[in-house]
């Protein structure tokens, strides 16, 4: 019979994750901070928890997929954390994007008190959240990785053991650093085509050549769709980590610090919870431009 | 029959496009500065011209493909050069990298001569110039677009006219700023993560999904291969053109002037002729790791 | 006898500049782009010269004081320009701030037409020039600058020949570069320490401690005094050029790379012809806040 | 008769301090980690205490200055912490440097255990530190101001309350923001000049014009003397503790997160333990220059 799962965190991500844990035939406790976002999961079996520490009570693995290492230290600790809620050996998953030094004081945490510590960042964004097949770069011992690799199949196509725990943060890191750079040269990119005069939809056409990340975002940025898909909030708190992982290791990361100031200066005109490209937005209104343009299809009176 | 082509500039792409201009059946009059790179032209049928000038003699339509917009001010410009050569009417098509500034003066002293611009510069690397699968992106009148049209056919594969004379050029400058921030990136990436002790295979593999020139690029650098595929200083003159484009247009780049000099300080170590993947080797200097392994079949005693 | 001098440009610091030239007694021949600003000077005893041609004709030293390099060969160059109108051996003198390159180029064409070149920048700014106490950093023989130097020290203090032609072109690049950054991070400094709250006078009064410069523009800046002593689009014109004197000699310029980019955001955001603080009000724009605060004299009661 | 005071942190800056807290006819209680440091202490009456718990019992005033936040967790918090030494009512003065949230941090726990706590860092440098001359940037209520400001006064010249606390750590960061941005500028434009072949020596001059830091900073790079007046990663650590700042306000930091990554680089070479002019050497490196050049007493076969 399938193990039971906690799954803490039914976010953007986590709440098409835990659909397809359910579907592989997982009984299922999940919590979420804001309770409403749990009401669907009820209709599909899962038993609905009041905290971590209930969710993760007679769990076997407990799944966690909140949004950064604060969050993640308040689901774990604390007198309603997960944490107080495990049996000995209960294997522990962490899947959010947080920084090595955040997954390996978890993982002695959890081991101090018997637990098993794995972290499983992931990879490839809703669409493949939805269809089960994310990237999965998971860090800890190589029996842990054995023993959720079952679980990790149910979510995701590509699951990497791709070292000790840390390791997988820093691979999640290096992954996300790469897509901020691309979405952050695209709006460059777009703004100088923009602003000379040239068609955008054939810029991003021709872009999108260079990225399959450009040939999904540009086209809703040409429809002035900003709506979260990966949230600029996000992607620039991963990228600060990013930052903060080269500071540790003791590299200088050039381009990437310049990446992560136009997302400050974006933040702080308000866009956090747009979709990681509202930089374009800021670009726009620094410059004195608008990169949208009519679509073949729609009437002139729509022009932005 | 089919028109007679001067081509100009036989370089690493243009050694391999006029080979798809010849095969095309294309009577062909080529120069190169350095004769030597001619030598392999004449057994395919080209005729071998002492001068852009007479390259230029007797041709309907001359194409340069030269390193910026001073080689091919030399190459058109002067007593020696290809405009003294060209009878009235031929059309000129740069296929060269310039900023779009160049372009339309370029444009305007053939116009002042009687002869016909069109600026034509290219994506795709080596393997699309071999292949005759390029995409081109012009700018120019429609007509001179569309008289151009069948001899871009057999260099490439995507046909783009994008706008005026100077359009063409901001977007292959669009084109390769992408081009250059996702090289930049990917090595800040690998620098990351293989200080941080991950197999630097796995990550490339991993960072392969978010683009196409990282599932190029990587392998290569994995095995310390930088011979040049697109030289570290032709990329850098690229991005200081895209830089000066966003000036006269007035947009600022801020994530862009980093990757600009972070290729300067390579520059500056005298990497300017290996490929443009060679910031990784000055971060490896800088930060004191190499981010090559053994890759599974060397033996141990070849470990960098 | 004092000589006869040609002065050409009287703009912001020529302006101030010429004055001292005449109170010192020199026959003073002034031209400049806009007539309007050569009126104060006739009633001074200057003549008003209809082209740089007509002022240099019968001049013994012709001293340019302009914007930039376009500037200067329009008003050296062509039929109506300095060179056309000079006697052989008349000095040359250029007190603008250009490039290195280009002051070799202006020495070669003078050279060519037997003129003698001295290229003299000056720092001080406005107040300097009105009392006669720049510094002027020059570069060429040391002839022509023993030739210079009695004229040069009416409108300077400190008068350094500092090497041959374009050195001291990058002498002035490499004062104003460091003027630029500070300027730059006294803004940055201003806008956290304003955002958290702090008194923005006693932080200007204490970051004062570290450069007259921000013992001068900070305490405008808190009274929201974007009056131009040095326009923002004349101090990015250097840092630019700057930019590519490193460009030249192999040297990156991380910093100054991202200062540059964020004089282009102010720019685009039409503040060029304000002071080169106006980088403030885009910060504020950027940031949702004002670093304006009461000045002694306003009741507190309206305190922001 | 004069407070009794404990001294926890006797480094650099530390060391000079409290000579001068002595001096003033004050008890003092001294700790170090390094126990070394403190035997000179002896010989002038203070006190040496085990750990910072004993050096804490019995004072009035415990001030502490050492390297960052963690060290300040690491003297002030914990079984042999300062705060478990102290009686109630006695005020905690924290004169290094650290972020607003930890000066915040700390209070609030010095608070829950009926103590006082004035943050009080301080700009001037070892010069001023010795001669009893800092700039001392207080935040905290006004009643523990007044009460620390006698105290204060044995070290400082400039005694400044400017703010609750958190701004007291906001105003340092400022300041060190300033002035490691001035450093660098001088470190890019020394570099450029010299590159130029320019003599350094007045290129140095005339720099020191802008700013008094760099009259004291660049002359020892001349000499090539790179020894410790502010070590390079305690420069460093105050950029990222400003720049977090800047994150946590909201407000984007162009300038500065280019500097912390010259920074960076220059640490990733192991140059931390010099001085923060360091980034000079880094940068000799990647160009393939020297800027030291013969002083005037030099023979000239010793030149670099």
């Amino acid at each position: 019979m399938a193990a039971v799962v906690a799954f803490i965190g039914i976010g953007i991500m986590g709440g098409r994750m835990v659909k397809n844990v359910l579907k592989a035939g997982h009984p299922v406790r999940a919590y979420n901070r804001t309770a409403a976002k749990l009401e669907p999961l009820q209709p599909l079996g899962a038993v609905i928890a009041a905290s971590p520490r209930e969710a993760a009570q007679g769990a076997e693995a407990v799944i966690t997929m909140v949004a950064d290492p604060s969050a993640l230290a308040a689901v774990l600790g604390g007198a309603d954390g997960a944490l107080a809620g495990c049996q000995p050996g209960t294997l522990l998953i962490d899947m959010s994007t947080v920084d090595p030094g955040t997954s390996r004081a978890m993982g002695a945490e959890a081991a101090a008190r018997g637990l098993r510590y794995l972290e499983a960042p992931v990879t490839g964004g809703v669409g493949a959240a939805e269809q089960g097949t994310l990237t999965i770069m998971a860090g800890g011992t190589s029996q842990d990785f054995a023993a959720a690799r079952p679980l990790l199949a149910t979510m995701g196509k590509k699951i990497l053991h791709v070292g000790a725990l840390g390791q997988g943060s820093v691979m999640k890191l290096a992954v996300n650093l790469v897509a901020a750079s691309i979405i952050t040269s695209m709006v460059e990119a777009l703004g100088l085509a923009s602003k000379a005069g040239l068609d955008p939809h054939l810029v991003a056409e021709v872009l999108a050549e260079r990225s399959p990340l450009i040939g999904r975002a540009a086209p809703r940025i040409l429809e002035g769709d900003y709506a979260a898909r990966f949230p600029l909030k996000l992607a620039h708190k991963d990228v600060q980590l990013a930052l903060a992982a080269a500071r540790d290791l003791g590299i200088p990361m050039f381009a990437l610090a310049s990446v992560a100031q136009l997302q400050a200066a974006a933040l702080a005109r308000g866009y956090g919870e747009l979709d990681q490209t509202a930089t374009m937005q800021l670009l726009e209104e620094i410059a004195g431009f608008r990169v949208q343009r009519l679509t073949p299809t729609q009437p002139s009176s729509s022009r932005a």
